[in-house]
């Protein structure tokens, strides 16, 4: 068994760049002179929603999966999740042409289901508790042999989301010679903000790494301040994909790494997705939002700096669009 | 006065290249698997719904607004359009800081009349008829002097459009080292089909220029079958973009270098935009999804084949999306 507390290194983050590279898209980065007029500072969106399965979860799922030996990828991977690492987990699983087992609740949204069906995932369903979740997954899991891969709190998957970072700092010097000042992305278990971290402490420790957060799920928020983690008790907010707290991992890098971490209510959440889909053009989800959100309720601490914002996935129910619902949760 | 029938060449169209790329996007061309998989063709996406305003018209506009001479950029342009042409063409002259003025009925919507504005465009408003239209328009030159920049019967117009079909090219020669059998793009006035034509035609001339048009405003079509220009009386289609007839320049091109146009219904074109929203994760208009539409209903025709996709626009009442509307013009 690999060591849980085992901190993934910058170089484990170049191997992963080397080893996930063709089985991901270099995803662009866009820029909008009226985002950048709305909010006084010069943003940079990197569109992790234009990876293949939408998220930039396939990072992660992509250095777990391809970097099993043969014995271990023979029995393939599993794990539990109702949103996008089980289906880009699937997928990597796809690409290596190995099983990729998932536990999701019955509950989970039928479309969430088709997703990892198409990409060969075979699911089974539990109750949607915690109980049920952990005796269904180490039945399968004892039953396949599959190898658990945690969506964030494991090496090999913030190694993997940490190659994200690598390349928008690569883009952005391509652009126009800069760097950045900040990178703000959203946190949920913290997956994302601790490969940005992991890149950015070496890279360009100068730039700060800034959390964003539902208000209505902000134990990050409370952890950061306490000093210890603090676990919610099922949140609700329309950043569906930001619910699930830190872990021992994921707080490592946010106690020691984050700059700030700032929240936003579900309704600015929501004005700030549809600001992006309406002058950026791109198709993202709420939890995606946050970052902007949060950067347009405290303007002053971003105007004039360059900042990177990480749009971390696009799949999202079109029918059920939080403005055309008339409701938020 | 210049010569409405000069026929713009392929050295315009490089001229109007240089001339404009200091103000435009290099768009990205973007794949997905998944509709790959749908079509049995490869797919490559231009997105020119990711220029600043929104559309390809501010090639055109931008070629126009920075070739006129000192003298008559003091008195600026003028043009009639209720789209995506009026704030393109708002936005380049916004850049030159040069007077734009535009005639829009009354009747357009408030969101479009607000994006002219914004880009510093002066509006009049006329009635809705041709009449009106004309009058209002021959007014408001006689006051201003503005050069008259139409929508697309205009040949550096023409040439402008023509460098989205250059930029194409080069994007697929960097990506895969590969060409194209054909460039699908969604005919209305036939601006960006005709620089396309223009463009192809010298650099690419083995790759097919096909049009796509709805089926509920498929006047070129029935040119193309004719022989003739064939306008149509008041078409009604979700694909609100292509709404106007071929004019004389670009009968031309169409008439010349078309290989072929096929149509697509309202509900096929719906159909076609929701894929392309949910699995290319882009903002894009109804009109944009004609060509997807088109190719999904003639798949024998596309299998294999390496094709070229023109995103015209993405400029969409969010709050009134076909789908979540339940209704079709």
């Amino acid at each position: 068994m690999r060591d849980a507390m085992y901190i993934p290194t910058y170089q484990d983050m170049l191997d992963a760049h080397d080893r996930i590279r063709p089985h991901i898209r270099r995803t662009p980065v866009r820029t909008s002179d009226h985002l950048n007029a709305l909010t006084g500072a010069q943003l940079f969106f990197k569109c992790e929603n234009f990876q293949e399965p939408g998220a930039f979860k396939v990072r992660g799922a992509s250095n777990a999966v391809f970097g099993l030996d043969a014995e271990q990828a023979a029995k393939g991977v599993a794990t539990h999740s109702s949103g996008n690492h089980a289906s880009c987990l699937s997928y990597a699983a796809m690409l290596r042409g190995i099983p990729c087992n998932v536990v999701m609740p019955r509950t989970a949204p039928q479309a969430k289901k088709d997703t990892v069906r198409r990409y060969g995932g075979v699911i089974t369903e539990c109750e949607p508790s915690t109980t049920s979740r952990e005796e269904t997954f180490a039945k399968v899991q004892a039953r396949t042999g599959g190898d658990f891969v945690h969506p964030y709190n494991d090496p090999r998957v913030i190694a993997g989301q940490g190659t994200c970072a690598l390349e928008l700092m690569e883009q952005i010097a391509e652009l126009d010679g800069g760097g950045l000042d900040a990178v703000v992305a959203p946190i949920g278990g913290g997956g994302m903000i601790s490969g940005t971290c992991l890149t950015l402490a070496t890279l360009a420790p100068d730039v700060q790494v800034i959390a964003a957060e539902p208000e209505q799920a902000d134990d990050a928020y409370r952890s950061f301040k306490a000093g210890h983690i603090i676990a919610d008790d099922a949140p609700k907010t329309i950043a569906d994909g930001l619910l699930v707290p830190l872990k021992d991992l994921t707080w490592h890098f946010v106690s020691n790494h984050v700059s700030q971490i700032y929240t936003a209510s579900d309704a600015e959440i929501i004005d700030a997705m549809k600001l992006i889909w309406k002058h950026l053009r791109v198709v993202m989800e709420p939890s995606s939002a946050v970052p902007l959100a949060t950067i347009l309720k405290n303007r002053d601490a971003f105007a004039g700096k360059r900042v990177g914002i990480i749009i971390t996935g696009g799949n999202v129910d079109l029918d059920r669009l939080p403005w055309t619902q008339g409701e938020t949760p």
